[in-house]
């Protein structure tokens, strides 16, 4: 599908009999985040185990015996979506290292935007790299530093590396997790009864019946051991600034921030919209599931008949990859299906929560006239996307990003809309509550709308010439 | 989940050098019917090619390698729900023959209510059986009719099957498609370029852009050849009586009948439910997504708000099978949470379909009161089902059935409900556009609400029978 | 290889509480016989248990897991070489059938020379047929027999087949062993304790440490059950003349028969060999490892050296199914290695059991040539093979036959020996015990050498038609 | 079974279009050296080209798709044979790293006596190892050197490690073999047309038709390159002292050192057992397959009979791993039958190469004995075992070596022989052409029957440590 893809879900949970079976629990929840590969690494104070699988959390981590195998009382998990399709069972997180003092596991969401520069001199002295993962860099820095404590290790590691990140790390006999300083990757705190646990989302306690308890702060690291829990801000202050694509797409909309629910943020963007424009017709019809929310939100502000004139197929199977040419060229097809007695002769409003390529509104767009729609008004509950991200979503080049490319008229014709309308970014700051950006301080990371990037994508640049560097083609391992 | 079960799906397809791709998408859009197990069989003329694997469609068809084993301009295909936990390969359909006139290919939807009288003869006789299925039996009177043609072994067949069928039949140069005398399982007919199509639901023709030509009447027989196709009626003319359940709750809410979605039927039954109790809250949640449809019509009925209240998790895993008693425990929240910051003291209307057994419901109301909603009225869009079914549609026992053992104040109490509230019979009837039940002849097959069997269950008080009957246990196969 | 293949190994146990396990042990130890697929049937009285696995027992049947479901105190066992391509698992032996009397299994070592004339009638009459196994045939004629007691259904079935059968029967409370009236194919009747127990080869006792008690004879039925064993002789009284491949090939060196191991036989005829020849080289080297047994024989008679001059590699694995052209290119090399250093300039005797189509021979007499034999003298222990075999052993056809298409100079030429010598038929028969061949009444089964078949292979001409009967194409099943 | 164990086998090929599927030959030939796993690297002197598997070579490198991944004319591979139960993929060798000066794959036959005290001091400064192999070591080391030059680098470690070892090493241009200062581990350098080859054993050359040229020298490094290769000895030059276990039981018995076979070897020391006794009884019988060299020197010295008394079932799955007690109890009995009719009442003499716990002598004893045989004379064709290994070959600890804690007469007893001779130590140098051993510096690594050992076993007495050490448990990677 036509969308922007994020780049995983961590979790941990320290000194709890069923840590495993929990972990399983939660990394289910926070499936949305990552679908190609899950992992858990569990201790039991004295050593590591581990079980890594490609595939769903529900496919592999809910059977007896491979939850029996992860002993102990303290673990982190991991779901990944995998940026390059290198989907091998080496590159699923968390990662593990024996070192001097102790093993240490770590999951990590996230990008760095500067892991190809550290990784050279790291190779240079001698370092090995096993992966072309980013998280393996900060193993290699923490492995690497000559500081005597593990939580000083971890420090000055953290002061090298740039980027997006939300960390979950598990030592013999302590829970750690951390922000990155402007706090762009997402990650909360949590009890259920005397455990404390970590997750990306809120989602991830409901269904193990946690309790929020907040979350953890930009730039700040969180060390979770018998004692409790103890908070170190090791970086100077600054004002969080949160990536923006949670609150539009990423997150799930049950999961809570600031006191609201994402689907309620994804509603008041329907509502905002509806404002901008006061455009009614026959009937809105959402881009099932993800535009449902603001339709929901446009349709109540307006007063306008909500239909669902998209049926989704739920079974479009895991292992859709090698279809024929036939197959392939029913396209959208394969998920969608236009109730078409619904929408014959009508003038439609069709909403969708982003438009990253367009090829997908292409296909949607299509079918609806092929079945009658007599107009189609396609309205998108964010602004244009023109520049990439660096720090954890994975984004087309630039110049596939259709907003990037095309003014608005361009992509109307594009698309075939008989109208096309954008939420404003002004806009998309009000649905979230604040009165308006603040142009000096933006309160999220937006550069995909805006192009102000809040950290230089150091690497961004030298990108093929990572690749360059895999030298090592294995189709197991 | 605690609902009612289709047992199967079938499609056929005449004369088409992509018969096997084209029927591997039509299996696909009618996955909701049988997703346990899918087969395909093929035929050039001269030789059958056949593949059945268990799981989806879209998991086991969509390979090139798979395929081009399936040879020809003919197919038939089949989607299985198991009714028992015998999921073995071997009782996958479609069912073959090599019968002394040529192979024969036969997909069934349905169930025949004296298959077991029927089979003990034949055993008697000395036919020897591969499967508990009753399709088999059909297969084998077949082969046992001393008529010359195979049309006429087939009519010879149809005389002595009682109950409820759809079938696809493939022989060397005909397809066939044949319904029951009272129509109770559904088909259609439809046309590609110069190619027949058959399908249980017309969502099987859209995904492959064949065109609707119409429903196959009860009790006829269509015959498709290189001459195009012929219909035979060799049963006294009686009324079609179609399974309700395909308007409640089987058919893929963009399937048409009678120039309507099953969407438009689905809304007008929760607007019915509407017109029955005028009742509104502060705001009305659908039980995803079966729940949809009626509480957009009972929303729109009586002007209250629709909210998702209820948000579901899409990536439960195919082999959630081997649950740990942990994770068992959680039951219902592994496939649903719910938005707390919406339900929060709030009086909500929580609408779904039908009601079964009640056990899903009662965890429904639970997680809505423990995440604070203030009162739960559930309103269900059909009448209490209270006997069950013998045709095809699986159904626990009787004393499974909540309204078979409660009346609605005690079923209100099971649940937990603030208030408890069904279609009317007559307002079903109404919601498909009757003035009336008809009830010296019912429009449609409702025994499940009713009592009234429009044919008599020869084999139910042989059930057990049937069972010991399987002597063989076999774990491959 | 260029070898010929036996069908089938088979066995059977009548009340023992391991009866699973004994006859894992019993077909490992028959193994020789059949190494594509395996299956073992177990009653309890009441139901059977079956258990069918493509490849070895030894890497099948020796898990907890699949010897517990094995339930029951009877079992038999197959191994089963396909003589086809067509290696499904349903084709698989024991075939088991419901019968209107309860189960019935058969595990069948043997070929029927008149399977396709009775098929047809079969087919004809209603019978459908879900393989394409001479067996299956044995189980409708079983199931189709008026006759009211099983036995006599068996019986009656008997003397409509025809062709060479060993077979193993069971049902709920009796076990039967059965040999052809010729007794071509093997049976022997041993007893652990107290329960008897059948198999092909008296090898199969001594791995669980049963006694043997006899052979099965010629035409025999033994029916064992509770009461002990009885036997029944239903056909008139005819010599027993078994299959003289089982004493030159087939049967395991350390199995016992008329008191000698088939390896003092197999010796006896290196030693008529070298009677009959008196020749002497530098030394004397076996085709490893079936030609060892001859080489001894004939290496003691004649007192000259016997060395290892071949090596054999034993991992060549079992799925070397898709070598590479190069791989395939180098042939024998896989299997077999000249121990170069010994047989350098050296004049040799290599001694083989049989010679089929020659192309091995081709290729080892090659690699001892390039590496430095300076006379190759090919010695083979038994006549030459002119006419195919329709009883159960698989033979090429005719024209690939080497001696039936070549004379002895011309066989010596395309093999590039120095000599060629194959034992005599009359050295055969002696070195079997017995003075003479008796022309009249032939004391083995040797058309393969003589041409005279003691029963006309009825479906040798039709062999086509069988194949062309095979409509369904089915890459699982 | 109770045999000593090799650890490895290694192969190389420089410079050949089929480098993937002549290294998967030679690997096929090596086969004997390691079992459990297998692995190959190509490179195309742009990248490298993995695969690796469990299992054997035939069933995992044989398949086209597998080979065409391995791209490049330049090959190393290895079986392994695994010393501890940890068999995992990620343990298979070749070992790869991407150094900062290029791609780095090593191929290790032996063991190193110090790695657990250098392993240390790397991971105290900072590097993160994967596995828990020797070989890793190596490849730390050679990282983190810091020479310049690649060849400074391995150079550098290799006097660092201490211990036996044949490596294979291919670098983007370059393929290097290197043989440990004692040469205890063996490794030969071989041409293919214009390619040279390196391998651990001469029928690695015979299967792909290569030349053999001369062994690597003890201490000697070949560096093969598009110019030819050189040779460089960077160490003092001392006398070689390889491995007697390669002339008594690992080596291939067709693979050639110093001009002869190891057949020939093991048939004299066969003869030489003999001259020490002059022993005659009934019949001489090898223990299949090892002990039938040394049976045919006994037998041709004292002219007495060698018979084929014990036979070997070759169908002793791999998958064997998890038998029933039923099964296990069977022991020896799965792999061997005794050819009961030639042994009854008859005086035996036993032959086998070596004796180690002496645990599958006792079950061979007690089967011959309860098939008939009088008299049970065991001759082992090679000295006591008292002391174990630590270069690279598998020997139980030291309590475990039946010769350390019996004498003579108690070990007769625990194997219940009638007599038992071993051959002298003197004896064996004897048979491999040595008038006598030089007691100052032996002609062999032979410490497993003096006690005299080459290098110091630093790791031995911490082996404990090197345990604790692995704190990552994993079923999967």
């Amino acid at each position: 599908m036509d969308r922007l893809k994020e780049e995983c879900g961590v979790f941990g949970i320290f000194n709890n009999k069923d840590a495993a079976s929990l972990t399983a629990l939660g990394l289910h929840a926070l499936q949305h985040r990552g679908q190609e590969a899950c992992g858990i690494i569990t201790c039991d104070e004295k050593k590591f185990f581990y079980e890594r699988r490609l595939g769903l959390v529900s496919d592999n981590f809910t059977k007896d015996k491979v939850l029996k195998n992860l002993v102990g009382k303290h673990a982190i998990g991991h779901n990944r979506y995998s940026t390059s399709g290198n989907n091998l069972v080496k590159n699923v997180q968390p990662f593990y290292a024996d070192l001097h003092d102790g093993g240490i596991a770590i999951a990590h969401n996230g990008n760095l935007s500067n892991a190809l520069n550290l990784r050279k001199e790291l190779v240079r002295n001698g370092s090995i790299f096993q992966t072309t993962s980013d998280t393996e860099t900060i193993v290699q820095l923490i492995a690497k530093s000559n500081r005597s404590k593990m939580i000083d290790k971890i420090i000055d590691t953290l002061f090298k590396i740039q980027g997006g990140y939300a960390l979950t790390i598990l030592m013999n006999n302590e829970l750690i997790g951390i922000r990155d300083p402007f706090g762009i990757r997402p990650l909360v705190l949590g009890k259920l009864n005397k455990s404390y646990v970590l997750a990306s989302e809120t989602c991830a306690f409901d269904i193990i019946g946690a309790k929020f308890l907040r979350e953890i702060e930009n730039g700040e690291i969180i060390i979770i051991n018998k004692n409790g829990f103890k908070s170190i801000k090791p970086f100077p202050k600054i004002k969080e600034r949160p990536c923006i694509f949670e609150y539009i797409y990423f997150s799930r909309p049950d999961s809570i921030i600031k006191n609201k629910s994402f689907y309620e943020y994804r509603k008041k963007m329907g509502a905002q919209l509806a404002k901008e424009s006061h455009f009614k017709a026959d009937l809105i019809i959402p881009v099932p599931d993800s535009g449902v929310p603001a339709a929901i939100g446009y349709a109540e502000e307006i007063k306008n008949n909500l239909e669902l004139g998209i049926i989704r197929n739920h079974y479009v199977g895991r292992t859709f990859i090698e279809p024929t040419q036939q197959i392939r060229s029913l396209g959208v097809k394969l998920k969608h299906n236009v109730n078409k007695s619904l929408i014959k002769d009508k003038s439609v409003i069709l909403i969708d929560d982003s438009l990253v390529r367009g090829t997908t509104s292409v296909k949607i767009l299509k079918m609806l006239y092929e079945n009658g729609a007599r107009e189609v008004h396609l309205k998108i509950a964010s602004p244009p996307i023109k520049y990439p991200d660096y720090y954890g979503v994975d984004t087309p080049n630039k110049n596939e990003l259709l907003a990037a490319t095309h003014n608005l008229e361009e992509m109307r014709k594009f698309i075939n809309a008989t109208s096309l309308q954008f939420l404003s970014i002004e806009g998309l700051y009000k649905s979230m509550g604040f009165e308006k950006r603040d142009s000096a301080y933006p309160q999220f990371t937006d550069h995909c709308f805006t192009g102000e990037y809040p950290i230089e994508p150091l690497d961004a640049n030298n990108k093929n010439s990572i690749n360059k560097k895999v030298s090592l083609i294995s189709s197991n391992a």
